[in-house]
């Protein structure tokens, strides 16, 4: 996949900015990190998609990782160029695949990439038909120790620069059956992390098959799905799952912990591949 | 407004699934409340629109606020009839608008509600241009005490009963001047439980100026949008605001709080609406 055509913009993500903190009576002025969140318009051979509030960072990981999850593209190579576009309001994305590729895609039609309406909620979905996606079964994937999960854990906070300089934005994470962070994407937007993560995934020949996946937020129905469509088979999740998230992770085979902190987690599906130390009562 | 055709199904908002919880080396087996996330597609005029990821409440609610944020109806009276149905994958807001109305309101055309192609992201924008709004600026507003904030904060976490089940799920507040929550509306998406809070705001006549909004999660540029358009002047979310939302906030006129807690908050645009106890320094 080629490189953008410029360096990325605003890869800190995030600026400062004059607030007042009024704590225990006292009332003090300082300069305070805020999380950036731009409009990034996505354009595929030449016709608007969608735009996406996103933090400005990644911009290639997004790219792949979003052309993915929405089914826009098959692979990495499908996606030919991405060249990153500054303009007054935000960004511009401005994407080349195959028209082939896109008319191969199910549900995916020249039309959808024709300037036209467009709608919100669930990308893609205008009817409860289209809203529920069926991703394929996951594979047999790793056993995780999970004492490994709290090391990565543990060690996940130090590996997000934005959110430790705003305590506001998400994280998505791969961690090696070791417990080793090897990727980390940060975003305000959950969705977007774990989209920028799957695509960084790809560019680094990354075997979803080969590890695991950590989010900072609640597991949700479109988060299981992104990780199942990517071939992820374990997702642990800081927060909660809803039911939904939980329905399909059992029927996709994917191993779904949630509220996985130091000390604890619950496993909602699939519960063979997370390894607990033995005498541990059933 | 009218009610809807059927009682509200699913009001609960959570359910019970089987769950295995680690902690301390031990394991538990047991039942554990979840959030319930259900694909709902908006109808209008027999045209699908999007569909939402919502929790199965307060339906009528959500219906009028999103199509209130949505720009597809100018007023509540507009909304003549919500039908809910529930359909195999989920529920179905089938709702009935003016043509009129709908052809009235800047970028929303009836092209917009013809069956076509849909999106994702910025609900309606598939351009830069489209994607960030302005809303005229808000009104003069209360004067709220930073006392009543925190009187507020403390009482909220009592009015959400789903999130005090599931511990999983946003919610949105509208607290009178004396710090009294009149209205709480839940949901596992932000936006959404702002839009189910919007719409129940308009059906019980509640005066924007007169009194204030709490959100339990970050204050995004969008959730600033909502707020402005519905003609809320302050707004207090309990985790951070990004830079686009400040940026927002300040061009409005709206009184943007965020990390609201109890002993703290930070305040980022318009701080002239709270007030603090006198001889707290500068």
């Amino acid at each position: 996949m080629p490189r953008p055509t410029r360096p990325e913009a605003g890869a800190a993500g995030f600026v400062r900015r004059p607030v007042q903190r009024f704590r225990d009576g006292r009332d003090t002025r300082l300069d305070d990190a805020v999380a950036e969140e731009v409009p990034v318009a996505m354009v595929y051979n030449d016709a608007p998609f969608a735009v996406m509030m996103l933090t400005p960072a990644d911009f290639e990981d997004f790219a792949l990782g979003f052309s993915l999850s929405e089914g826009l593209i098959e692979r990495a190579s499908d996606l030919q160029q991405i060249d990153v576009h500054e303009r007054l309001e935000g960004y511009e994305l401005a994407m080349r695949v195959h028209e082939d590729v896109v008319q191969a895609r199910t549900g995916v039609d020249r039309e959808r990439l024709l300037p036209g309406r467009s709608g919100c909620g669930l990308c893609g979905a205008r009817t409860l038909e289209d809203a529920v996606r069926h991703p394929k079964p996951v594979g047999e994937g790793p056993r995780i120790d999970a004492a490994v999960l709290e090391t990565a854990l543990a060690a996940l906070r130090e590996a997000q620069p934005i959110n430790r300089a705003t305590g506001s934005v998400h994280a998505a994470a791969w961690v090696d059956p070791q417990g080793k962070i090897q990727l980390v994407r940060e975003d305000v937007g959950r969705h977007n992390a774990l989209d920028k993560l799957i695509g960084a995934m790809l560019r680094a020949g990354t075997d979803p098959q080969a590890g695991f996946l950590i989010v900072t937020s609640r597991a949700s129905y479109e988060m299981v799905t992104k990780a199942a469509s990517a071939g992820i088979t374990v997702m642990a999740a800081i927060s909660a799952p809803t039911a939904l998230a939980i329905h399909l992770a059992q029927s996709t085979g994917l191993t779904l912990i949630g509220f996985a902190r130091p000390g604890s987690h619950v496993v909602y599906a699939h519960p063979q591949r997370l390894l607990h130390a033995a005498g541990a009562p059933a």
